[in-house]
């Protein structure tokens, strides 16, 4: 007796369960909306899936996503070029432009030290901010890591990697919640994070 | 100051988030997890998708989703032909299926009785179950509606409907908890319901 449904509409489920957040039951219940929807609606997310990943790639300066490398932040003239802000994922990134607190520059690491899942200095986009820093423009260096344990150990590194230069390496103020993740710390809270931020 | 992401990848939040079940935070992760794994992986969830517009169709005689019409289960020689299961949605069939102590055969409804929704009677494939009903082959039908407000009242309604006909009507027993979505019963206690189902 069936307990699967057939081939199509199946694999649709099995693809939309091994997305992050969604489930069995969530993934049934997408294949079964989609199924309702007119074609072009279907046809429309199809077609974002692969845009994104024909065109969004990485800017060569910063490591944030983008269409264009360097990036929109990069180039524009309007930021202050003196102030880094080093962020483990694009997506924090974001997180930060939303509180409209900060105008200086970033630096995506990719992800922070974690010796459980194997990720060490040397997977980071460390040397990359080193090549950054050479230059006489940058006067202060944000460490915006999420604040958990991995997030914790990467500061540290970089602070004391930074230490000897002639640069003020500063962290968001503590406020944000310890062990959550910064991605879901709201507007308010992250802005008052940056504006108090303080020496390592 | 941009608060948005680049085009391509926000279009992909955009259209995520409009998902059930997803918001704007698990659409952003989906998003980027779309944009770290290999091209090959996007292209099949791309494809499943359209694959699914293209090739699932709706049984002619039960109304089940399927790629063949019609439905293997209404093709399978070893089903009982004698019974017939009234469900809502297509999902409801599967949750059925799952439960493996049910042999016979199925009639998607399309939804139930709702007014508040603008659903009448005249928008379900309650035709289509007369026209079933007609050959002398079926002797009972069982009502597997959602155990809620518009389940009960489309189970009535079919209830008197089918109450003249010289044909065994029955609905699912009572164990079910009362509010919820027959979808997300456990499989034993679906299981026990289709077994004690009662007269109405």
């Amino acid at each position: 007796m069936a307990v699967a449904y057939d081939g199509a509409i199946q694999q649709l489920i099995d693809d939309f369960a091994r997305l992050p957040g969604i489930g069995p039951k969530g993934a049934q219940r997408i294949a079964f909306y989609l199924l309702g929807v007119d074609r072009q609606e279907a046809q429309e997310l199809a077609d974002a899936i692969m845009t994104v990943k024909d065109k969004v790639r990485f800017c060569e300066i910063c490591g944030n996503v983008c269409e264009t490398s360097p990036c929109p932040i990069c180039e524009d003239p309007r930021r202050d070029r003196s102030v880094i802000c080093v962020v483990e994922e694009p997506k924090d990134v974001m997180s930060i432009e939303r509180t409209r607190e900060y105008r200086g520059l970033y630096h995506v690491l990719g992800g922070a030290i974690d010796p459980m899942s194997n990720v060490g200095p040397g997977d980071l986009r460390i040397p990359e901010l080193l090549g950054r820093l050479k230059s006489d423009q940058v006067t202060e260096v944000i460490l915006a890591l999420d604040p958990n344990i991995e997030g914790e150990a990467t500061t540290t590194y970089l602070a004391r990697l930074l230490g000897p230069l002639d640069i003020t390496v500063t962290r968001l103020a503590s406020g944000l919640p310890v062990g959550s993740d910064l991605e879901y710390a709201d507007e308010v809270t992250l802005g008052r994070a940056i504006t108090g931020r303080r020496g390592v």
